[in-house]
């Protein structure tokens, strides 16, 4: 019998904002592939995201200990360090595309796994379809990841549910404390939350009240254009019905001609722009016009960093889609992405599926009408019937001294082999 | 035998700000008086703190079943609500001392528990007083709480261990973040943390690093006078060296002529004030002067409500000093607080001490200087030795559909004997 050629290699990078379990991701992608010698070489991580495969910095997976690799399922972050570079269109710039594809010819690449959200499916799609123009076909594979599950056809975007848990728990917890303290200081508190462009983690803040643990809590969601006064009616009626209110105010909230709340248009004495942020121009807004003090708490990389709270199914999920990418990839599939498919709400149900890239690059999934109430404050039952499933399950990780023992791989460089790239 | 006289109620109360761990106190307090029935009739609590005994507001405990006792050891805020309002002084208002009493006499009240920081240890003191001097002696015993830890003769104050846990796990989430995003894009995260007048919230930030993890942190502590310029070359040279930094600033933090960095001094264009943050005046200024990309965070009350990551060490000890409390009464002290004595830091053991109240009562225990290292931005051996032992372990709460369980008394209202008081 002739002697099999040397599998091709892979390769695997993490692109764009990073999450709690984007490393659950690799890590099932990496153990998998780990299975399969036969198949796969080496996976070679890309070092800070798809400029490593273009700079040639990769990173050699196999020189990390299993336990290190198993240790990334509970470790936030990007362990290769992820990047916000997009490639830019075949047109502007086709010496990128063949700069990739030089690379991976160099380090006998055959897989191309793309680990975040809208853009990295695009590069994907577009890496897939050049490689077969250029002659040196690649198998690629989008592994889905974004707090802001806006990805189409997958019912969820891992990283999504850890992010609605922490804002969900970290609601519920504030609400307590303000309850407290409403008798005689602190009425309303305030938490501003991620999601520029859609109310998916704002809606999350909804979930901290439930039917055994009524909380009163305002919803401010980018998609309804914020309305000062209707607002201001709502948190007086909540104060006064309740003693005390919660709001969650999206960073993406903006006024009717399209301003973002948090765009103060003030500068200081030396004429610097001030950085506002949605929550505070909220808390000024109830205190002047509603006499209520508050507290106002921004949760910025606190929400989405936070492996310590992770919801276990969307951990799970996120293990799963690095799993499948894999098995698709040695199944022949190019050009695609998995997907969790739900089958039930209620017991909650789901399977992997897969979805062509052609279908998911390039469409943003925004949340449904029917998910916020009619008076644009609140979520409704379809919404919470979507959610709840999400944020289910604990999955701690191991402590040492008090703190979690999240991993640091050592990240060794695999020897270059071509001339240098000038990024643009 | 002759009958013996109904046994004393004991009232307790809750003031100030909340922690995550206050109602552990309420917990080991209550427990501990129900296996002493034949001594201590009811526990009565104060309906948002003092206030509830002012206006004759109380809360019949007994009411509540020993699963809801029970739950408010993993519960937190205040389950029956504390208030902001300190006492006046005997000599400037005298009619609320006497009235205290009156309610205490009314309802049979021998044991005042009062749950708190340094005004209600003052508070505390002050009934004892009074009460002797007006012929219905009552035993007072202060129960420690704060997460200022500002409490003197204590080692700690139960609800700081748990603060420093939760700041000390979100600074090493955030900067693992921020690491992986340093290349292309954020470069330093910021999070504002509370504590107006010490640092020690603060200084927890800097266990985030540690020997097998180490990141490079920036603290900003209300105890060292800002410097802009000697901060912002601490930056540049750590982004230089590491790629990117994390910075841990107090609320406290002020300029040299002792205005806080909140306080931004603008207003808007209708005059009014804007609420800074310190947090967002570091952001614009590392923005501005050294053209990094940051991001930041206000922990705000998520930091102080943070019952799902609060130290198993915090807990123990806030439930002891309830339960410590409980017994020094039986045991019939009086004007006195139970405290953490520490006996080492490694192993680390404590047992519960006592301290007399005329001791506590108006002093304030800063952080020792040499908890802080020379540059003024980062935390000493001694400061680790000191803090570690106190976020040690994990206490979680249960969970129900992906969210904790938090109990809700039904804090049912003792009928009322006396006149209304008009509270000034």
């Amino acid at each position: 019998m002739a002697k099999r050629p040397a599998p091709k290699n892979a390769f695997y990078a993490q692109s764009g904002g990073v999450t709690a379990v984007i490393n659950a991701s690799a890590c099932g992608l990496i153990q998998t592939a780990r299975k399969h010698k036969s198949r796969i070489g080496k996976v070679l991580a890309g070092r800070n995201g798809i400029i490593g495969a273009l700079t040639e910095d990769l990173i050699d997976t196999s020189k990390e200990s299993a336990s290190a690799i198993s240790a990334l399922r509970h470790t936030p972050s990007g362990a290769f360090g992820s990047c916000r570079f997009k490639l830019k269109s075949l047109e502007q710039n086709r010496a990128e595309y063949e700069r990739l594809i030089e690379v991976f010819e160099a380090h006998n690449i055959g897989y191309f796994f793309y680990n975040g959200g809208g853009d990295s499916a695009d590069t994907c799609l577009k890496v897939s379809q050049l490689s077969e123009k250029m002659g040196y076909p690649i198998q690629a594979i989008h592994v889905p990841k974004t707090v802001d599950n806006d990805l189409p056809i997958t019912d969820n975007c891992p990283g999504f549910g850890s992010v609605a848990k922490y804002i969900a728990v970290s609601t519920r917890e504030a609400s307590f404390d303000v309850a407290s303290m409403a008798k005689t200081s602190t009425k309303v508190f305030i938490v501003e939350v991620m999601g520029r462009h859609a109310g998916w983690i704002a809606a999350a803040g909804g979930l901290a009240a439930s039917e055994d643990t009524p909380i009163p809590i305002v919803i401010l969601f980018p998609e309804v254009q914020f309305d000062e006064r209707k607002f201001l009616a709502k948190v007086e009626t909540m104060v006064k019905k309740h003693g005390y209110c919660s709001v969650v105010v999206s960073e993406g909230v903006h006024w009717p001609d399209g301003r973002f709340l948090a765009e103060t248009g003030l500068t200081d004495a030396f004429g610097h722009a001030q950085l506002g942020g949605a929550a505070s121009v909220i808390a000024g807004m109830v205190q002047r016009e509603l006499g209520l003090k508050n507290h106002w708490a921004v949760a910025d990389y606190l929400q989405r960093a936070a492996r310590h709270i992770a919801s276990k199914t969307d951990v799970n999920m996120a293990y799963a889609m690095g799993k499948a990418a894999v098995q698709f990839a040695l199944q022949g599939h190019n050009s695609v992405m998995p997907t969790v498919d739900r089958i039930s709400d209620a017991p909650f149900k789901w399977k992997v599926g897969m979805a062509p890239l052609s279908k998911v690059a390039n469409v943003e999934k925004m949340m449904p009408k029917n998910f916020i109430t009619k008076d644009g404050f609140g979520i409704t039952q379809k919404c919470r019937n979507y959610m709840e499933p999400l944020i289910k399950g604990e999955d701690y990780p191991p402590y040492k001294n008090g703190l979690p023992r999240y991993v640091r791989l050592k990240n060794v460089a695999v020897a270059k082999k071509l001339a240098k790239f000038e990024l643009k």
